[in-house]
């Protein structure tokens, strides 16, 4: 009998085109003139779930582009249910932004597959199609249940996508769900990222005068509101650069010596940084690795800035008010809203009393910690060592993904995130690549590991 | 005979109608819609000195607006040459700004005239062409030389004056200049203005990564350019708020206790700064009274702030760069080039490691003191005791006027700043009005100082 393997390999070929065909729909979530399109790769999606032998396929509304849903449900109550979350939206992308050929016309060069959308995330998001077909086709069920939603506007934030979770629990009921959307660093090196960031994004405004003044005829006898922002803002850390509001670090999970020793196997070098930034040398908490200051360590960053003239030239105006966009990244367990009271608390403290400030949450997303001697974690280690030859590195990511946390609070499940695109594919940017390796190993690596889950 | 007071007295009422006929010339410099307005307003001045004996009228070009010149020479080169600066253009005026009445259709309300350039300048420019009337039409001659230089462009910062000046040095060749185009406190309060602050305006750039990053990628590892900005700004003061740049202080003449003395006379109240600007308390240097820090103490402001996101919601974006405008007032003796290098040098030695800040100087203007024991201001005070019944009091103000620094550099002249116009009527604003009253001791004032200066 072939097995689900043999069959991937023998259709690798047709596999590769069928990806071709999603790419060249150019799903472009943000832009209302491709409306169209995204609705176009749902129905293309939809259309080859049932080809391939998924159940119950819906492309289901969501008020904004459509969750294409599909099941297989027959492997038996007592087998663990997979949720595969992938997204099939993807960025912007014109030649003028220094494609070196069409963006939704895939080629080939060099073993990689250059496209829009090549690696975030269609690709990565059909490896998980694929891997179904290949074991539907071979041994013509598979071992565990599974369930599909795959969305249309993760680039645009899942705008609708926390509410759909929210209203639509029994229908996404599952025991653990996979997502293959990200960074990992080199081909040889199979990586598993169990912890992202959450975010508290908040404004803080000082207002001074009831209006501009003559910087001639009232400086120097009223506190300058551009300058008290500055004052508050130079507050937010401590000499050693870690955040210097008060219980800001008191939920934060310490690091392990496991951990960290862990973390050294993705350690970030100082060229890496000045090379990839040009920034003269990098910054943070002194005692903390680069690593560990961007995937483990909580961060305040300053995102904008606005306060009286800014134009050409001069003019000498004291300014009535001034701005600041600030963010926190968060890592487990802090809240969003908690950080958010402390820094209002701290800045009210700190604002000088010649001014007003006042802080406001603008955003928020809770970070995500995956557990990684979990059953199912241990069964994706298994799947990656035997295909891979080489066990999977663990990855702390710096950015926020909320619908780890979506997941976790509605349905009660972890993520697995099992990242099939390198950091290096140029996801957003012109050239976006993929290499057609990766692809393959990750069908792989998926058949292996629906078998692995289903010991459990 | 009768007297040069007596006429002045028995022509008020004509003197004012034809102050009517220049203020209903909308002659707004910065409108060029209006700048035939402005070109009839200095034609009308050029002939009106003409009908009252001044010689060698001319309207003469400066690249933008007119200067009108006039002079009359005949006391003789042993009698001091006295030059006069007013300006002729104006502020725009609209009745949906606020106005009560028509800004070019001059009315009476409460002794005081509304239109736009009552007070600034047109009314107090035209005191000085009153009392030359007054002595020429009794007296026949003047007791000293005099010199008329009349700007259209100082509303839009005297753009072509300094030019002007240096170009025409021989012609305006004087031995004092008298300016009455500011700010007296009451109309029984006579008031020298002697100290006017000079400007260094500049603009700090600080860069750090070469493009806008991910906050969740790069959060953390590098330094945050608008952070490093607020780091540097936060520095720029002591905790005295006193400025923090080394030699900043170096030029300033200190004040003697005499000058403190004086300066109470025109002491700002703390109810004042709150009630005038809406904070909640004022601010400044520990060691200075309010109107020493906003007169006689040279200031940093932040004028301006730019970086990263700055619109509606969020943006999780690491800036690439932050700009900041900010500007010294002077005092005598700093040097707003010296004190541009001293900041710079400073900023550059504050900078983190981790970024770079460069510092530009974008404007400047020398400050201003003139001495107050000169013949000349001799002159002036007697002249405004006899004709007020009381000693003016002497003032330091916190604005900028660059063009007593250029006749100071250019001829060598010092300017008396004889104000006959209320710093609350309102110049710039709505309902801008010049109590009449100032109108005719303006005039008398003027007649009185011409002799008492021929005296020296």
């Amino acid at each position: 009998m072939t097995t689900p393997h043999e069959y991937a390999h023998a259709n690798a070929e047709r596999f590769l085109e069928e990806l071709k065909t999603l790419i060249r729909i150019p799903s472009i979530s943000t832009d209302p003139e491709h409306a169209s399109d995204v609705q176009e790769a749902a129905q293309w999606l939809a259309d080859h779930m049932r080809a391939i032998g998924v159940e119950n396929v819906e492309v289901m509304p969501t008020g904004g582009h459509s969750v294409v849903y599909g099941d297989w449900l027959k492997a038996g109550a007592d087998k663990p249910t997979v949720l595969v979350y992938g997204h099939y939206d993807v960025q912007p992308a014109e030649m003028k932004d220094g494609w070196t050929s069409d963006p939704f016309e895939p080629v080939t060069r060099d073993g990689r597959l250059y496209a829009r959308g090549s690696s975030d995330d269609k690709g990565q998001m059909m490896t998980h199609l694929k891997s179904f077909e290949s074991i539907m086709k071979t041994v013509g069920a598979l071992p565990v249940n599974i369930k599909f939603i795959l969305e249309g506007e993760e680039e645009i934030g899942s705008r609708h996508l926390y509410k759909f979770v929210a209203e639509h629990r029994d229908k996404l009921k599952s025991d653990v769900c996979v997502i293959s959307d990200g960074g990992i660093r080199r081909v040889d090196e199979p990586a598993i990222t169990y912890s992202t960031r959450g975010l508290s994004y908040m404004q803080i405004d000082v207002t001074g005068p009831v209006r501009d003044l003559h910087s001639g005829i009232y400086g120097g006898i009223v506190h300058n509101p551009a300058l008290a922002l500055a004052q508050i803002i130079s507050k937010l850390h401590n000499e050693d650069n870690s955040v210097a509001v008060p219980g800001f670090y008191d939920d934060v999970i310490p690091l392990t010596p496991e951990e960290r020793e862990e973390l050294t196997k993705t350690a970030i070098s100082e060229d890496a940084v000045r090379s990839e930034t040009g920034v003269p040398q990098s910054w943070g908490e002194d005692a903390y690795s680069l690593r560990e200051r961007v995937g483990a360590r909580p961060t305040m960053e300053v995102n904008g800035l606005l306060s009286g003239f800014t134009g050409e030239g001069s003019k000498t105006v004291l300014p009535a008010k001034a701005m600041a966009k600030i963010s926190c990244r968060l890592v487990a367990n802090q809240k969003p809203e908690r950080i958010f009271e402390l820094v209002k608390a701290y800045v009210k403290s700190i604002a000088p009393p010649g001014v007003h400030a006042e802080v406001q949450l603008i955003d928020k997303g809770d970070p995500a910690f995956i557990e990684r001697d979990s059953p199912e974690m241990k069964a994706a280690i298994r799947a990656y060592t035997q295909v891979w030859g080489a066990t999977p590195i663990f990855i702390r990511e710096g950015g926020t993904l909320p619908i780890l946390a979506t997941f976790r609070r509605e349905l009660g499940v972890d993520s697995l995130l099992l990242g099939y695109g390198l950091t290096t594919d140029g996801a957003h940017g012109p050239d976006e690549h993929y290499p057609i390796e990766l692809f393959y190993k990750g069908i792989d690596t998926n058949i292996q590991f629906l078998d692995e889950i289903a010991k459990i």
